[in-house]
């Protein structure tokens, strides 16, 4: 746990508040990435960035500059070398409306708080998941966007308290499970490594993508597919990713427990690298 | 069009700035609404509270008092009695995660703009609808909440820059016709009136409940019914109301035009009176 007081610059200026008509405020009308900083850098930043550039691109934002959020993450480097590092995007201030406004103009938030300590156990036991009540929706033109539309996560997170379980899964209408409610899901089967389509819900995150990389690189068969709850829970292996948290194997999802494959160590130890 | 400044009051306090780690801006986790104030009144306010509180409510957020929100109206009000005001509930801030944090104060915000001037045109010839293409997602547990995750309404909004098309109209991903990007619909068959079912997706707005209510009043038939495209294009009447606009009649949904119906000019009326 750093120590660091938590720092928030808007635009590049240190400032703890936000003009209240931004549209990010108004509509949810903007994207995010969460990322860990580690010895003042951000592993994997160009991967960060070009989703992020990827994100805004699909709800038609002019992602900022590069250079601008690298100076930026400069600064809080300089001031708190491991931290958690929230980059928000939104539209910009705009007239009451859900027109987007044609002099919008997009704002970047960039903000800090403490890395959290997850138990050393999480990694090696690995952990019980809540199954999740709610639903995704399915919306094809937001799916895989990281975007600050958040209340079904928010709804989700909010069904369970013990502390026992640090996550929940998630399925969509269809009962296909897609993913946790911070973190992306693999299933192990075989030899082969699969993944939930995220072309209807879920948020197509930077380490799933390096999982998958990682894997092929190293000629494992990867697939891309529509998972129940069975086939889940009755797979070799099942772990969670994320770029804070890292990986966590999948001990129990419920009342279920999941088998435990070595390639999940493996990957584990590649993502590490 | 007033003249008077924008204003905002935070809860209770001037200010055009909100804390940057307020969760509506982190996730949209809020509701809110949109009223005409005029004459320094904002008719129908006891309908509006309600409909706030059974909001937050709904994703549990403590709704402010009916009374901390009426002062801000009555500061709003003696500096500007006709206007359009926005009232936001939000969460409040919290660490950052989507867990509520079991401390989080909920947040007021209060803003105004300028009530909007439509051409009279509107109202009596009626309005032409861009048919949207994005369609809602299908969410029971946020359904008829006007929450702040609204980047389906903006993805909508920005379909079309056509000035002819004041509104867009918007179906669900089953294909029916649920509301437009800011306003309920209704139509009329025969002497019944109909509205969708909002129960999946959509926003269940304090006009539509005073339509139903007067209607019904005057032993009109009233239903809450699945509505399709071809039905909404075949029916005698269809209009669109929401507490800024009145209540417009719809002239045109894309290229096909739209019957007329004598009772559509007689809601309009019990509407205002």
């Amino acid at each position: 746990m750093t120590t660091a007081v938590p720092m928030n610059l808007i635009d590049g200026i240190e400032a703890d508040t936000l003009d209240v008509r931004d549209r990010g405020i108004m509509y949810g009308d903007g994207v995010f990435r969460t990322c860990a900083m580690r010895g003042a850098r951000i592993p994997h930043w160009g991967r960060q960035y070009s989703k992020l550039a990827a994100d805004c691109d699909a709800i038609n934002i002019v992602c900022p500059p590069a250079q601008a959020l690298e100076s930026d993450i400069a600064l809080i480097a300089a001031r708190d070398a491991d931290c958690v590092v929230r980059i928000t995007v939104t539209r910009g201030a705009g007239a009451r409306g859900y027109a987007i406004p044609t002099v919008a103009r997009p704002r970047r938030i960039v903000s800090t708080s403490a890395l959290p300590v997850y138990p050393s156990d999480s990694y090696t036991h690995g952990v019980r998941l809540h199954l999740c009540e709610i639903r995704l929706a399915l919306q094809p033109k937001l799916a895989g966007i990281k975007h600050l539309n958040r209340l079904e996560q928010v709804l989700a997170r909010s069904e369970w308290t013990d502390s026992a379980s640090p996550e929940g899964l998630m399925r969509d209408a269809r009962g296909n499970v897609i993913c946790g409610t911070m973190s992306n899901l693999f299933i192990i089967e075989g030899n082969a490594l699969l993944t939930p389509a995220l072309d209807e819900c879920g948020v197509a995150g930077v380490q799933r993508d390096r999982v998958l990389d990682l894997a092929r690189e190293r000629g494992i068969d990867c697939r891309i597919a529509a998972l129940d709850l069975q086939r889940v829970l009755a797979a070799d292996g099942v772990f969670l990713v994320n770029s804070v948290i890292g990986l966590w194997p999948v001990a129990q999802i419920a009342r279920e427990r999941c088998k435990q494959a070595a390639l999940t160590s493996h990957i584990q130890e590649w993502l590490k690298a």
